[in-house]
């Protein structure tokens, strides 16, 4: 697949859009200093173009180049939070650049489908702020989204059910380190708040249930392998995953993380509802279910938590009114593209 | 202090190098992409260029260029480990530019204090790795340091507590956040130690024994504003907060990380004691000497489970044994320069 970058043109990929997806993959796993060997002269030029070439194309609604784009998201966030076992491409500049372009591509979009002034409407007061955010999602297409409540809760086969969960896997499979992550800088309430639901994730110091570790029984449930995966996730789930690593990975963007992770966490009681009654509907190894299981009690916990002990003290700062509100939206859109994308048109898109 | 760089050159800085450290200061509160205006053109060589001037001279035994050079490192970490209140540069590509100069700089001088060759002298069975990582470290000059032993047990009087505090502070004061960064990517035994270990940190969830919020008691005692002490920090107190975010924010030195903090919190019981005695010879607030008495008990603790499940189980690779030891030898060595220079000079240098 290793593409070649002073070979002839592909007629077919004319911007060398394809090949720079191929290119910057292959840089990963060499060192930094060897990637950035690149850096001068026409090679920078070359490359930062052709990755702009596909954040135009993937904002002007090329689904190829939206997929490629968030792929190589994926793929450059996998280096920034997997540990190797060898040579690594972090921390090189060439690799910062290209990974700046797609991350202010992936920005801009997802601020496009925010309803222009809304950021605006946030109350000043701490539980107006939290009131008026619960009523923005519950109004949102996302809260009671038809993919869960109807598709998994009557329909789904075990084939949706493993198919649905490969998808979440971009995002519930660390959801642990998003945590620790975005916690970083924090104080006081807010610190503890997200320590003890990083502790829970955790399992509480128990490994046998720790939360990544249940999570990966419902892997051998359904005889997924979660190395190779990669291939099957859509846009939007490397996107969902994308975006959760994407805030907490900068200390600026903290405000919108606390919206992000709140809501995602918010919304999880009512959706593993739905997986747990399709699990019993199909009668599955019960093991598998642990997982969603616990995270109906726990997550609905943590959510109260998280309003009162994260989102209400930080109400009275517009830098984190804003972000917090920015970021549950992004969360809430996202998740409705996402879901009414995987939802079977018998069903319907969402009302 | 903001430094015009189209003004006249400075005889007294020809290669614009206390111009650069105020200039990339100033950056920090900006938004990036306002910074990355700067990139192209001739901005960029002039900046990178004084940079580089500035690691040159750092190198060359300059001990201004190299208190500048930590200090601009440790301004650059605050805005990648603080949350802002408003715009960061946090992200910028320039940024980035500057730092990885300054961190490859920082790394290149701490790998000359290494012995040459022994790296490769590591056994490669965990417990012979593990027994042969103490050794070094008992033979090493920092082990028994006379600035512990001696100066600070015997010797120092309140407000060379008061210093000391200051200068550690660098470390002590964000461990959780130096053990959040560096456990992403983990699994199984040593996340879960790392977790453990976070989460004493965190008071095992109790707000009153937090680590950090027990560390602020001592700054009370001695009226010291955490905000303010950057300009008290020497060079090598600024390169031990700087050495710990460096090997904690990049994935690729998970086990440089492992060596770094693993040495540090298994130096702590020794000399944690000699504070304690220094703290009760003066006399001083109980309620400041908490944190040091905890962490005789716990250390020790951690550092026996940090040596049984994160370093013995990696030490069958090649990658991770270097890293380790690479990490540790980093720790002594500098920690040793760091003692030397703080130990007054009637006690004299270490033996």
């Amino acid at each position: 697949m290793s593409a070649d970058p002073n070979g002839p043109k592909d007629p077919k990929d004319p911007n060398g859009v394809r090949a720079v997806v191929d290119e910057v993959s292959s840089w990963l796993t060499l060192p930094a200093d060897e990637v950035d060997r690149h850096l001068s002269g026409p090679e920078y030029g070359r490359v930062t173009g052709s990755v702009s070439a596909l954040n135009y194309r993937a904002s002007s609604g090329d689904a190829d180049a939206f997929y490629l784009q968030q792929l190589l998201l994926g793929r450059i966030y996998g280096v920034l939070t997997r540990i190797p076992d060898g040579p690594s491409a972090e921390g090189s500049v060439l690799l910062h650049t290209v990974t700046r372009l797609l991350e202010r591509a992936t920005m801009a979009a997802e601020d496009t489908w925010i309803e222009p002034g809304l950021l605006d409407q946030a109350p000043t007061e701490g539980r107006a702020f939290v009131s008026w955010l619960k009523r923005l999602a519950r109004q949102h297409q996302s809260y009671h989204h038809p993919y869960y409540a109807e598709f998994i809760h009557n329909h789904a086969t075990a084939e949706d059910l493993r198919t649905y969960v490969i998808q979440e896997s971009a995002v519930d499979g660390r959801f642990d380190d998003l945590l620790a992550m975005m916690q970083v800088g924090t104080a006081s309430n807010a610190k503890m708040e997200i320590a003890n639901n990083f502790w829970d994730e955790m399992g509480n110091g128990d490994p046998a249930v720790v939360h990544t570790h249940l999570f990966n029984q419902i892997f051998k449930v359904f005889d997924i392998d979660g190395t190779s995966i990669e291939g099957s996730l859509s846009a939007n789930a490397l996107l969902s995953g994308n975006l959760a690593v994407l805030l907490c990975r900068y200390r600026r963007l903290y405000p919108e993380a606390v919206g992000f992770l709140g809501m995602m966490e918010w919304l999880v009681p009512l959706r593993f509802k739905s997986v747990v009654r399709a699990w019993e509907r199909l009668g599955l190894p019960d093991v598998g279910i642990v997982y969603h299981r616990l995270h109906i009690g726990i997550d609905s916990h943590h959510a109260a938590g998280w309003f009162r002990n994260v989102v209400e003290p930080a109400s009275g700062s517009e830098f984190m009114r804003r972000g917090i509100t920015r970021g549950a939206l992004w969360r809430l859109n996202s998740s409705t593209r996402y879901l009414d994308e995987r939802l079977p048109a018998s069903i319907g898109p969402a009302a």
